[in-house]
């Protein structure tokens, strides 16, 4: 069984521990004495493997860390850093492409501008695949590296206060990491630039699946705190003591009691207006958060970690780079111990140990019916729409969520019908009871009717087993 | 001495026989036991060598698979995916990139949009050069790929009826194609798109050279078969008994008496529309002929195999793609150790054995008098043209063909003068046989004249020993 | 300590002289006894480091010869052969790029279109940094690969007449050369292309540092010689003997007498023009200096060397290339085995033993006051002119001089002022013998009154200690 990394989701929290003990090990036997976040030298272990990078987006330190991940592992790697330059160019789909490079490489690492490609390059290749960020999605080794770097800090994230600041909508790793933060049992403090909130999605699926709890600023902060016109914090309930042993965490302002919630914040998130998801035409960056010396004086943030994936453009002040708060290179650094970890993890050099058990899902995967409903989906792009395999997760919520096992935008079905007796209804109330594989989901009456299906009469009751 | 593999002509059918040997050889020490057709791990024959890899145009596959293959020898690769990223933006010559280039790889793989562009490096390069596609010219590792397939599937292309789909004019790997398979022994079945027919060049040389005999396709098929609206097919008539030994091969259709030529089709060969190729403004498609399991469908394609160079865009369904008919990822997988076994003879580390004389060839270099015809060749390319030293093989057909090295387009010419008597004649009828180095050709009389010769009167006729 | 090439400048004589015999090392240890100039091979000494390749600009020949020598060295290669597949492209500084980089690479080799990019890379990187061009500033490893060519070739440059052709104003190769060709005791002849001079800062800095003497071409060469109509001729007067020792001269022309400078040319030094560095809708070449056979076929050239650093367009014709005296195709040859030797330097697998001193240098660093003059300096660039540190060498002339450090733009201040006293004066005479970091700069009094100071009146005078 292959092993893909898509989503931080892919990785189960014992996993996750795994991929950094691993981490810990290489930098133990390969960093040098004078900056113990940097690795050197080449190991031999994976010196009969071959990575494969495909980029279709830009990128430098992303490529450039996996590829000296796998060359400090004593492997090769090939590139295509410019989708211009590849078959892409000729129209071939993510599909095909794979299934051609998998012959060529024994992993691959794919970047790609939109939502859900990595996860169908994985469908289609006999090759584990991890994702290097696609479109606004999610980008976990990302994550992996910044939760290793607040690891390394002796930073606990057990109800840590993690403010992300900047464009919350479009950065695909912010949306990998509030999930990350919540299974670790962080506290997630949106402070969005306007119009760039965290979308209504990652909110209700913090809520419904990772149990945070949304708290007003205003009694989560005291009401006369500056942080009041904040709209929601996210109180982790996370049952895990997170990644580290909880340490006796320093006073971080006097408003804090001893045993209950602190107000102060462990770590500021900062990340760039991602400019290449804007529409055409759409321009922002007036009111866009700047992070800075002169912001970071405050006292809240005495001992406040700044982060930031990077690269920056403005956002992020010049004059934090000497401040010991300023953690951003050594998350660029820790990218590389990580990404070896990882790779070693998927080509089975180091093989997953630990037995936790992934959540059980359900896959629907009808052709007739819907279809995504998310314009950037891999699934409406033109080289994929006519061939790829629709494929839903299908989650128990009441009504009931399909999820699109690409882009894994959530939808809700407007009504479904029963293929046995060609007959649907709207009233998906009781269907996370009576699902079965009889049944197909549709947009809307219409669709439903289009495909041949009569609706329900009110004698005859839809029953599945 | 180096060898170059500029078209598929530059090797002998034993050498073609060898590469295939030492391909067979690395599946069978390196390829996993679920995938046989796929090569894993390193091997150290090429450890101390360089490979570069100039790629004038986009390729994912070829590149990919040459990298790969140099990389699983245990050797190096240097690479140029985007010639706007090289000197070639500064115009600088081919015959100059590669006598710097040289000076750093012990093997140049190029790919270029000009035809004849990979004989050129290879007139001016010290090291062996290996054509990866030049414009519509001939794309040879492609072709040995297609040939590697059919003898692992164990199809004899010993009388084989092989139809050949779509772009039949501007795909190079058809041109390289066609000629391998009347030297094996196959029959070739052209069945191209609108407009796009198979190059009366090509034609002429399938038969004068290769001997094929055109076989009216209402008479090879039968009256009434639907194929009678083909217009040709090439019959095969050359001594060897094919690739592989022949196997029993399986009755294609009712038709077919034992003994005699079959009419069904052991290979379906399709070709996606060289889009790039097309004249600007040109516009193809609407009637572009798609392969897929409806056309495969019928009784007379039941055991043929479907195969594509890739990438594809519509011309070959994706229904077909889990068909065991499918061959065309499997095409794929192949280039690695087909390649890898390329590499190896062409370095010098397994050299090749067999002594099969290559066919005999007459070089005609005169700087004066006629220059290549064919507008898309390197010759004229604005970087070269000024320095590319005028080469033309000297076929001696009646009347004589020129044939330049670089793009391989013939050229009758029109009128021949004597460099000692100042004289020139129309009357080619004799030339093949009392050919010498004191000719000099040209287009017509006016260049004749134009270059200082005068007719030849009726009494005096020229003479040569 | 680590050891950044970023202009000729930053090696002693004997650091060039160590590179070449390591280089020499390399050729008798690696090179093919049929091209005694080219390396075959791949050697150990590199095997556990990696170094990465930043181009902003197009390149074959540099990145590839980098990249050759790193991999003969055993050692790896990571690189970005595109500025806009990296995240230059998402507006990323160089600054924050190479603290990157430096986590991946173990050495880093920058080409960029600014000019002074490689040092500002230097300054914020803590791996060795090496340029590889920086706009129109500099290209140190061609010049060492020019010097090694000459004494491959057993010239020697103590007095020899190098005559440069061409582009002299945009060259970068030929500012790194003037000045390494008077350290090494040669005298430099310009014969720029119209309007593209030697810039005068090039010449003053020749004359100043390099301690070069102008003398006019008529007094140089004679009344009645055809190069009369050239302008200077900067006359050597290093005391060093040279790169290798002075063999027996040819004699080169007939008025030469023994013992006294010959007015022979022993090398014609050709560049391209800079196209690219045309300003926007400027056009030349119509009357760009060509050498070619007919050029060359003077008697006083008769054993001259011409070299060009390749690629040409048209500057250089063919007909010279199977000519002796051509030695260009192995100034590319070299570059493998100088850039070995350099990197296996600044690695430390090979450390520079050599104890002669470097000149002694004040640097001036202040915020305030001036900026430096040079509208292409990477200072300048948008990227970089919000938070790249002001620094400029202090150059004692009269009056003072001050020198960008990235692009080395001299710059003479018009006035300056004390911090303490808040006084300024436009009296620079006496400075150098006053200067205390209580100086600050100004480009002109508005400057100054606008930093809040005030002139310094008659009676009081700026005194320093």
């Amino acid at each position: 069984m292959k092993r893909d990394i898509i989503t931080i989701g892919d990785l189960t929290n014992s996993e996750i521990e795994e991929i950094f003990d691993l981490a810990d090990q290489f930098l133990r036997e390969m960093s040098k004495p004078t900056h113990p976040h940097r690795i050197r030298g080449r190991r031999t272990d994976a010196q009969s493997h071959i990575m494969a990078a495909l980029f279709y987006e830009p990128s430098t330190r992303t490529r450039f860390s996996f590829e000296a991940a796998m060359l400090r592992l004593g492997g090769d790697t090939l590139g295509a850093a410019d989708p211009t330059t590849t078959s892409a160019a000729k129209g071939e789909s993510v599909a095909d492409t794979v299934r051609v490079i998998e012959n060529y490489a024994d992993v691959i690492i794919i970047r790609h501008p939109y939502e859900g490609a990595a996860r169908a390059a994985a469908e289609y290749g006999d090759v584990p695949v991890i994702n290097a960020g696609d479109g606004g999605h999610e980008h976990p080794t990302q994550t992996l590296c910044d939760l290793y770097t607040l690891r390394k800090e002796s930073k606990s994230l057990s109800s840590a206060n993690v403010m992300l600041v900047g464009d919350l909508k479009n950065g695909r790793t912010v949306h990998s990491l509030v999930y990350a933060l919540a299974r670790f049992g962080a506290n997630v403090i949106p402070r969005a630039a306007k119009g760039l909130e965290l979308p209504a999605e990652v909110s209700r699926r913090l809520i419904e699946e990772y149990k945070a709890t949304p708290v007003p600023a205003r009694q989560f902060f005291g009401g006369n705190d500056e942080f009041v016109d904040l709209d929601v914090v996210y109180v982790s309930s996370a049952s895990t003591l997170g990644l580290v042993p909880a340490k006796q965490r320093p006073r971080l302002d006097g408003e804090r009691d001893p045993g209950s919630p602190h107000r102060g914040i462990d770590v500021c998130y900062v990340t760039r207006l991602q400019g290449e998801r804007l529409a055409g035409g759409e321009k922002r960056g007036a009111d866009y958060p700047v992070i800075d010396k002169s912001f970071m004086s405050a006292n809240r943030f005495r001992e406040t970690s700044v982060m930031h994936p990077l690269p920056r453009v403005n956002e992020l002040g010049y004059d934090l780079d000497e401040d010991p708060r300023g953690l951003y290179f050594k998350q660029a650094a820790y990218g590389v111990p990580i990404r070896m970890a990882l790779i070693s993890k998927v080509l089975g050099i180091r093989p997953f140990v630990s037995t936790e058990a992934a959540p059980e899902t359900i896959l629907y995967t009808r052709e007739d019916g819907i279809v995504c409903g998310n314009p950037r989906c891999i699934s409406h792009h033109p080289s994929e729409r006519l061939h790829l395999r629709k494929k839903f997760w299908l989650i128990k919520t009441r009504p009931v969520t399909l999820r699109c096992i690409y882009c894994e935008h959530n939808y809700a079905p407007h009504c479904y019908g029963d293929v046995a007796t060609r007959r649907y209804t709207t009233d998906l109330a009781e269907l996370d009871t009576v699902y079965s594989d009889q049944i197909v989901f549709f947009a809307d009456e219409t669709q439903a009717r289009e495909a041949g299906f009569k609706p329900e009469s009110a004698t005859e009751r839809v029953r599945h087993v």
